[in-house]
């Protein structure tokens, strides 16, 4: 404390942390996660979604389908099982590649990831280097020039420099998978386990991070199999029967949302990164010497989905992959400002035609389009969208919580999720529980939930209620009166700026659907 | 062959084993189920949903999700992980008694399921009779009396009472866990491999149906765990966090659509039984003592429900268990007649408090409601609804699939798929490639695609499109032609009737909505 920028830093930290904090209890509270298996005290890093949740969930996966598969006339779906033949991860590398490098510490019985570890002693060296610029901002003031301070001053070039040296050793160790190098490593620089401060460690081993099951009876007889670890493979291996029964042509793109399985030694972050996840991924398959410009336009294309959702385009930047992987010819992050910062949300990459050649080589057959214009044939280039689901879920839930100071100077918690994702569309509300308001509220129900997720409620005074549908993200509440048996009107209050007006109650379905409709929410996105 | 009833019998189960063939064959051609990982030559009982099939089956779900929780103010969803708390399947009882019995031939290496041998046995003795009793009929005509006969016939009455004898023993010993006699038994009635003919069988063995997989990163550190075998633990372990965080009042019910995995034996059946499926279940919390009156309400509802896709009231029958598992009071089965004859299609189960009872015992944890008309706590009884989702499939793919010969004579495949379900709604077809036809016809595309999926076809001659979106199942086919551009009209066809109809672009949508709308099909179910 006691200097302006730290202490601002550390302010903004704090409230961050808060706000995440504030997230997972009103998570909880208002029905949209639950821990896994609670009542046996949880399942680490594993989730369910609560009666709200599983239609914010079921929301946001049909906005994306609806945008790739119906908007784009040359992508179809496909829902491939989990299980899936075992050579499709011999053949995709997660065999032999998929590891992280984990060390135990002997005495206290702990493992960590050994990457985690050294990244985690380089933020303290930056950490360091932080403390001695804000130290020397507060004492130059505006004379201060960070720029010549960081290159010259002695403790903060040496901090620097040593983070650069560490992670550029490890690359290179887990590189050339030098694992002892690695070990020692840590131990050179003294990293003790960070809870006991002990530093007897294990040597450094690989862990291959996919879920392994038998199928088959017997020990003997099983067939070892693996728990999907992407849904990525599940389309490749289907990319030349979706092709030619659904007469496709390049370009074209198949899309999938569904469960991967990761057994991450480190989960945290609630929902961002769980062992059990589902993601949504798309892949377009181009003519090679093509997969860059499509790479341009599916960066462009998925900015713009995520824009719709109206959540800030501050909120959201592009992170280009400096180092790329061995598949990738191009490859960036679309990073959200979650509450812990900004982190990634949705991959793009250029995956040239590594996978599909891949599976040639393991299965003997031809993964090839034949190309009626170049009149050859060939193995097509790939670029792929791929998000999480229940990443996108945590973004638009910690987006959308907001505490609000009223102008009365009252508060209230409002959720505001985007309409078109919002688990209830409306709640309809009696004024009072008599005089046949709950009879005609009942009616109204019955009429709109054809089309919209809706609810009843009567309890408590028609002021909390709407306190609960704001908490709970419903965008509309539509109140029953003694008007309402004169006119045959209602009040229709809107969750975000808490106005009401009186409509009749054969226009609510238009009123609703003029401001829910995909049209109205997806129209920008192409 | 040479009599009647015989060669009836013979006629039908050559014609629907026929239909079968063509269901399977008819699922591959047009996209809807393709094998597993099929360029590595296919993973045994798992299935891919393709481009058509992943849309049917995202549409049976939704309109399973619309009917039961839309439409119930009393019910609300959740989405439960895969992965659970391992001491769930202890309390279930799925550790200990979700087994299979299993026999090795010694010579042939193969393994059969205990049961199944016998059954297939006994099978056979049945066949044995009916011969006897077709013989019969044939010499005896209409002087005979089938009841008098099969009671006094001494092979007939031999083969039957022999069939009882062995189910009668089968049954005891397996619920006496007494293999070593089931073992006997096979071995006293000489049964061999069904295969090789060999009798040389090792002991009789429980098997457990879980997948099992281990979390965390050591073999000494892991935790085992399962792939859940069914989605209704998951309901049963969120009862109270749902009840209290939802403000549920008994009666109400928890919904939950879901993979779940069992190691089966044998599997068969195409997507009938396969080791990775889908359930679709709801659990409805009750009073003590009411469980028999919403057992009822359920069994009709969930007729109401199966019913309003139109595919025949013949085709359902309830299959009420006379015996009845140790955990419930009162059972049955909505079966279909599937194209290998009435099987089961959705199970509705009066469960009592079982399952929250062992929740509690095991958890330590009361599961229990207050209700405030009673002024007590109490365990709540449970009646569940529980169908899965690629049965249904199944039984829309093959009761919609037929073959059709039209008054000139010629023929062709239509998939009358409901059109509420149908993957594709609509088809938009220009006439030609010129003269600004395809143009509209992409506008209609763009207009449409909103509320439908609907595609876009060009290709080939309008009569083989039209046969194409027939054998796909498409309900609708809109076709542009040279007045279009006159009066803004197109013509409409009906896949069913085959009759085009000419009507306004501009009243499209309203005439989809009318006959593609939850409210036309699902209005009569409740």
């Amino acid at each position: 404390m006691g200097n302006g920028k730290g202490a601002f830093f550390y302010f903004c930290a704090m409230a961050k942390d808060d706000q995440f904090k504030k997230v997972v209890s009103h998570a909880k509270e208002y029905g949209y996660i639950f821990g896994s298996s609670e009542i046996y005290d949880g399942l680490s890093a594993v989730y369910d979604y609560a009666q709200n949740g599983v239609e914010l969930k079921k929301n946001i996966r049909e906005y994306w389908w609806r945008s790739m598969v119906y908007m784009h006339q040359n992508i179809v779906g496909i829902d491939a099982a989990i299980l899936m033949h075992p050579t499709t991860w011999k053949a995709s590398g997660h065999v032999d590649a998929f590891n992280d490098p984990l060390i135990d510490n002997k005495d206290s019985k702990k493992r960590y990831r050994a990457d985690v570890l050294l990244e985690d002693y380089c933020e303290k060296l930056e950490q360091k280097a932080q403390k001695e610029i804000a130290k020397a901002k507060k004492r130059f003031g505006d004379a201060f020039d960070e720029e010549q301070f960081v290159s010259t001053h002695p403790r903060v070039v040496r901090y620097r420099e040593q983070q650069k040296e560490i992670l550029g050793r490890m690359a290179k160790s887990l590189g050339a998978e030098d694992l002892a190098d690695v070990k020692a490593l840590i131990e050179e620089l003294e990293i003790a386990d960070p809870e006991t401060g002990s530093r007897n460690w294990t040597d450094v081993k690989q862990f291959n991070l996919m879920f392994g099951t038998k199928l088959g009876a017997s020990a003997e007889s099983a067939t070892n199999l693996y728990l999907r670890p992407e849904t990525a493979q599940g389309i490749f291996v289907n990319f030349l029967n979706v092709q030619k029964t659904g007469r496709m042509k390049i370009p074209f793109g198949i899309a999938q949302t569904g469960k991967a399985f990761r057994n991450e030694i480190v989960a945290r972050q609630f929902i961002f990164r769980m062992r059990e996840f589902e993601q949504m991924e798309m892949q377009f398959f181009v003519r090679p010497g093509e997969e860059l410009k499509w790479y341009e336009y599916w960066k462009e294309t998925r900015l713009n989905w995520h824009l719709s959702l109206g959540m800030g385009k501050e909120n959201y930047r592009f992170h280009d992959h400096e180092k790329l992987a061995h598949y990738a010819n191009a490859a960036t992050d679309i990073e959200f400002d979650f509450p812990f910062g900004f982190k990634e949300l949705e991959g793009i990459h250029s995956r040239t035609d590594f996978d599909l050649k891949a599976h040639e080589e393991h299965s003997g057959k031809k993964l090839q389009f034949f190309d009626p214009e170049l009149n050859k044939n060939y193995v097509p280039y790939v670029v792929e969208t791929s998000i999480g689901l229940d990443r996108m879920f945590l973004a638009v839930l910690s987006h959308s919580l907001q505490d609000e100071t009223l102008e009365d100077g009252s508060s209230r918690v409002v959720l505001k999720l985007p309409s078109i994702v919002a688990p209830i569309k409306a709640a309809v509300l009696p004024l009072i529980k008599r005089d046949g308001l709950p009879e005609i509220a009942q009616e109204i129900v019955e009429n709109l939930q054809w089309d919209y997720n809706v609810v009843y409620d009567e309890k408590d005074a028609v002021g909390r209620r709407y306190r609960r549908q704001d908490a709970a993200g419903t965008p509309y509440c539509i109140t029953v009166d003694h008007q309402t048996k004169e006119d045959q009107t209602v009040t229709l209050r809107d969750r975000d700026s808490m106005e009401q007006v009186r409509i009749h109650i054969d226009q609510l379905k238009e009123k609703l659907k003029k401001s829910i409709s995909y049209e109205h929410w997806l129209k920008n996105v192409l």
